[in-house]
């Protein structure tokens, strides 16, 4: 088993290191053999050699069963492109898949009033088209760029998106705004009727209805499928709910690998402070265990995690003063 | 000066006369002159003519100053068109104005974590282009819609929403995506531009970033102006500040006309009732007022609701348990 590990820029280069030192000790503790694959690309990279990432990074990811990525800082510089969307395309990560779980005890560091414990979704978005598609026609007087919906990427998402409510609640709430953007018909349509054919219940809400009721009434939501943009803005939206962006893992997956990676940006602001929140990326570690279908690892990993927040022993975005190392250190020793 | 009066669909019919009332009461009081025009259109209409909105309708609101707009049944019926779209393209309301500034005293109805007494935002929603452009390739495999940034349109938001932040604190936020949609460069670097020539201080942020930071740090924004699809979204989502969507009124703005209706919907799930809240329809006349510069008539309905929520005296989203017309006839006799 072959794991990429993407630092990245900025804070990406704080945390990444915390969950390999998780990773590191199972690796060694229960002789997992996992090969760790250090891959550099990003901004830094950038600057040095005029390219973000290169084909041969792409072949050196390719190469591994899954990727643990970090950040990327983005200029807007016409010849950068962006690194986590061509990884995600060449590497076909079809399913972003992001949790919006509290991770237990969160209330003890914060008194917050958007806290629901029984909170417990999980947002699939589709990763390869929508407004995605980078078909754009740019002019100083017209911008264009070409929402595109398929059959075949819905069907593949929506059965994503179904299996996973199988083994949930048999619920699956499909998130779209057909009455103003019609290609959204197709994706509805194609989502309800693969539901049904996975025994799946399906309803389906407009994106702005559902901005606002997740937040008023999470508890009512379980599985949720939406396109691509509708899933970037909805998942960082729904981040609220679980107290900071700080916690909020992700998973991109595809059909023999997947990447796995925080939600939040390398936030250059705080980078080099040694501040950042290493859990979204520790959390993430524990999606690719999850991935490999070994829960017990996961297990132990959201439990430290959870210790960490029980016991305030968290960075300051949780109203802490630990730093990044501080606190990997503690979730290390709790695993 | 003359005022159509579209109550439209399901709980449009209950709060828009409520919000009447107290036109009439102002009308009569201050001898303002305003002649009603009530304008019959949405899916009841539909039903009895297959026409949701006629020609004639519009011919009609075109000859009148302003709308006090209810809400609409949207029915996926291929031959039933959107009616607010409509009326928004041939009247030319440019400009979707909805403010998110929790009404003083509504802590005493809800025990909310949201609510932060500080906010003041404005999102200034560009209302005419963008994924709303209705070019669309609609088929059984592949759908797509065009969406559209002209330099034009986005110079108009642009100025609107600069001329409003030098009223405020001269402070203007740009949210786009423009990491990844590069037709938003075209939006980002013309909202910019004016600013600049209105000497308003822009910054900017991607739309999933701000969609969490609104939440998390109101109290950063003033005016947020950004494109049609996000404008929708992030309203409907900043609504959660106010503590129900209820509370939420808009503005629909022209050269020289202008539209009020509530951000909510129709809700057919409570219509008829007798249960829904008015406030979002009364302060959406209150939006009216301040548009014609009438600022004491609207100062005295900001503080006529702010009277009704200080004293519980609420409909039952906000933990009351009085009906629309007791709510209405309440703040009527505050005002
Ligand atoms: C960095 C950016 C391209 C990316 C996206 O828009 O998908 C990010 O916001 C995310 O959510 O992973
Ligand atoms: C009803 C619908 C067409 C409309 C929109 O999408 O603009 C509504 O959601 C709004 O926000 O006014």
């Amino acid at each position: 088993m072959r794991i990429a590990i993407v630092e990245g820029d900025g804070i990406g280069k704080e945390v990444i290191p915390e969950a390999v030192s998780i990773l590191d000790y199972f690796n060694e503790k229960r002789g997992l053999g996992f090969e760790k694959v250090p891959v550099e690309v990003g901004l830094g990279k950038w600057e040095k050699t005029g390219e973000a990432i290169s084909d041969a990074d792409i072949a050196l990811l390719n190469s591994c069963d899954a990727v643990l990525f970090g950040a990327i800082t983005t200029v807007s510089a016409p010849s950068y492109k962006s690194v986590v969307l061509r990884i995600r395309k060449e590497l076909d990560f079809f399913a972003n898949v992001r949790p919006i779980h509290p991770i237990p005890g969160i209330e003890k560091c914060l008194d917050y009033g958007f806290l629901k414990p029984d909170t417990d979704i999980v947002i699939v978005r589709e990763n390869t088209e929508g407004l995605y598609s980078g078909i754009e026609e740019l002019g100083d007087e017209r911008s264009t760029t070409l929402r595109v919906i398929t059959k075949k990427a819905s069907e593949r998402i929506a059965a994503f998106a179904s299996e996973l409510a199988s083994s949930r609640k048999n619920k699956l709430t499909i998130v779209h705004k057909s009455n103003v953007i019609k290609s959204d018909k197709l994706f509805l349509d194609t989502c309800k009727k693969t539901a049904l054919d996975y025994f799946v219940e399906p309803n389906d809400l407009l994106v702005d209805a559902f901005s606002y009721d997740m937040l008023i009434h999470p508890e009512k939501y379980d599985v949720v499928v939406t396109t691509n943009l509708f899933g970037d803005i909805l998942s960082d939206t729904g981040a609220v709910l679980l107290g900071s962006i700080g916690l909020a893992p992700s998973a991109n997956i595809g059909d023999k690998k997947a990447l796995f990676e925080p939600v939040h940006g390398s936030a250059p602001d705080i980078a080099g402070k040694g501040i950042a929140n290493p859990m979204a990326a520790i959390l993430s570690l524990k999606m690719m265990f999850e991935w490999l279908k070994m829960n017990k690892e996961a297990e132990l990993i959201e439990k430290a995690v959870s210790i960490s927040v029980s016991e305030k022993k968290v960075t300051p975005d949780l109203g802490g003063n630990l730093s990044t190392r501080e606190v990997g250190k503690f979730i290390l020793e709790q695993v």
